[in-house]
């Protein structure tokens, strides 16, 4: 076998099926989000950045830069170890409290990324819990699904959001067997929100355990960013809140809150946790910044949401579909894979507007988009020169128009 | 089920056993490591630290805190995204190319871990191989278990660093079906060396992919600081060389380097590199800084060495047992794990010195040890306190003596 003749036929599959991913390579400029340049093929240019998940700006806001540039000169670049040997820093402790805080739980546990809280917390939870079953909604997270995976526990998948169907797969199950419902807060790529208190009601019902993602969630909603779980005054019933620092606090890193034990449970058991060198105190420093700025501050929450109602509306004035939801991601559907990838090149190319093309795998075949989001940096005049060059592509290859 | 009542219960086992995890809470201190300042039930106490994984001090180095400083005020905090959405910044593009200088290949693709990179890439290359055998030392990290179990691809193991033993596996495998020799150069916790060289031989032979971990090599071993596979001569026999950014390069994250299809290969399907916000620019930046300046400066990796060697003497002289090896890793043996637990509290409590006990399932049951690591930043008088701190616990405890 020629395993270099096969890692490039595969590649050459991708690129058959229009899979292949060519990153843009850009420099973020802190102090002018969304404005970046991008790096191609030895020419540089300036784009402004309509895809990014650094949804509130907070990664170039000036309380988080302090905050890690003094943890730098004071703590040093890395964090010299695992959390047990060495690596845990005065930075993470309080780091863990803060988030536990947020979601008014006893205790939180950090990982270096939500990937790697989601996939060490669920396949923990699931493994070491003696014939458990994981019910997951068939929309969640590729590092939940591998998480879930890598438990080897029996899974369930219920349909998207529908709590009948949940219910109906619970009732199912040995009343004596524990049980994991898995879900997410707002699901990336739709924007949809979980129906999160009626779950509750039915884990409940079933006695089992519940586990929400608030990656797309935490700092955006909730009086003090608290998530939907907060803005919905369900989060005291989640077993499991999981999130990220690297979205809406504009860092790095991931979590998971709950009780005391449930925390420790996990600390104790997750390889993914154990081994694996903690995160840069400034890191944790930068992450605290953006967390207690984000509970104080409704403000850029606000604006974020009024961000979007208002694109939503020019889009809407100028005929462009886009994917109706309770939330601040803003899909425009184009519903063809290569289309997509076209109009993304030109907005790139010819209007210095940067979206990139949601395909297949990340999204199911047939509804690719440009997954759109607006923040509170974005201006008037950044949402003019968005919508028409939107109508310039959607009249140059006469796409479908919104009714 | 009372899930509470599992996780309390669980947790009382670990207790039982004497394997609960309490993490020493330290502040590091930039310009002055060793010494970190230890809280403990809100008091604090200057400590010297002994087991910490910035082997060369580069946590601190001027040049890297220098370099993050720069980009956090150029590009901000975060990455924005994933590296296909928005969160590829040039600073991710600069260090994948270094990285693959430094191990002289073609490519390399960088993961928010090392953890995460032999996660991903041992379970990416095992799982889409059809048919892959992955023939592993028995002594193989946590994170390299768990890819290969994840990538359910059938796994044999093979004796500790016995080519003889591997080559027996090889042998009996089908010919046709493709193959992967996954082990490390420098074992953390014993400390020896793999016959590198030796073990490619076999995998030539049989046709195999060679995939070495260099997480306790790189930045420490070879002229330019490219790890063993540099000092020993044969960086272009691996397939896969994986490394870290956390221990030598004083940051964090991890990576692959080897040919640019097999980077592509990974980087095209491995979902925890896709699903994943990408590491903030200014964490590559110091990266960077770090892999340049240890490629010209050979003055920090002789010092560890010089150390290490001195260190070693020492304790002989004073009748210290310790694990005889090649490296710069210096296992003192207690060989029981209370004991071993106590004496780390009493170098902590009296003498303000941590070095963090390292018991099962870490090390096997019988192994337990103080895992020290000297750096060039230990000076003499440092050692002298280690040294007479180590003698007067041996003493009390009437602990073996060495011959
Ligand atoms: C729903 C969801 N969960 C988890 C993650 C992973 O979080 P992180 O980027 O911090 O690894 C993502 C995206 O990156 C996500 O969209
Ligand atoms: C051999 C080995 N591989 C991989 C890792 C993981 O690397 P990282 O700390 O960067 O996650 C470690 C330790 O942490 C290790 O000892």
């Amino acid at each position: 076998m020629d395993y270099e003749d096969y890692f490039r036929a595969q590649i050459d599959t991708l690129r058959r099926e229009g899979r292949y991913r060519i990153f843009a390579d850009i420099e973020r400029q802190a102090g002018h989000y969304p404005r970046a340049i991008r790096h191609d093929a030895g020419a540089t240019r300036d784009v402004t950045v309509w895809c990014s998940n650094d949804y509130l700006g907070m990664g170039q806001h000036p309380k988080v830069l302090a905050a890690m540039h003094e943890a730098l000169d004071r703590y040093g670049a890395g964090a010299g170890g695992t959390r047990n040997i060495s690596g845990t820093n005065h930075e993470h402790v309080l780091l863990e409290r803060d988030l536990a805080e947020l979601h008014g739980k006893d205790a939180a546990l950090l990982f270096n990324s939500g990937y790697m809280s989601n996939w060490a917390a669920l396949s923990t939870l699931a493994s070491r819990m003696p014939g458990c079953v994981i019910v997951s909604d068939e929309m969640n997270h590729a590092s939940m699904i591998e998480g879930m995976r890598h438990s080897r526990a029996e899974r369930r998948v219920f349909r998207h959001n529908d709590v009948a169907d949940l219910r109906r797969l619970l009732a199912e199950l040995d009343p004596k067997a524990p049980k994991l419902v898995a879900f997410e807060s707002v699901y990336s790529m739709d924007g949809d929100i979980a129906p999160i208190a009626d779950i509750c009601d039915v884990a409940d019902e079933f006695r089992a355990m519940t586990y929400c993602d608030e990656v797309h969630g935490v700092g955006l909603y909730g009086a003090t960013g608290g998530g939907v779980t907060e803005r919905d005054g369900v989060a005291h019933r989640l077993t499991v809140i999981q999130g990220t620092l690297a979205k809406a606090f504009g860092v790095i890193g991931g979590y998971i809150a709950g009780s005391a034990a449930m925390c420790d449970f996990v600390r104790s058991y997750a390889s993914g946790f154990i081994f694996s060198t903690a995160l840069p105190p400034a890191v944790a420093a930068g992450a605290r910044a953006a967390i207690a700025h984000l509970r104080d501050s409704g403000m850029e929450r606000d604006r974020l949401h009024e961000r979007a109602r208002t694109l939503r509306r020019r889009l809407d004035a100028a005929g462009v579909p886009h994917l109706p939801n309770p939330s601040h991601i803003v899909p425009v559907m184009v519903c063809d894979p290569v289309v997509c990838k076209t109009i993304s090149d030109i907005l790139l190319d010819e209007h210095g507007i940067y979206v990139q093309p949601i395909n297949y795998p990340t999204v199911t075949r047939g509804t690719e988009r440009l997954r759109i989001t607006p923040s509170p940096v974005h201006t008037d005049a950044d949402m003019d020169r968005l919508v028409s060059a939107l109508e310039d592509v959607w009249a140059r290859f006469s796409l479908k128009r919104a009714a």
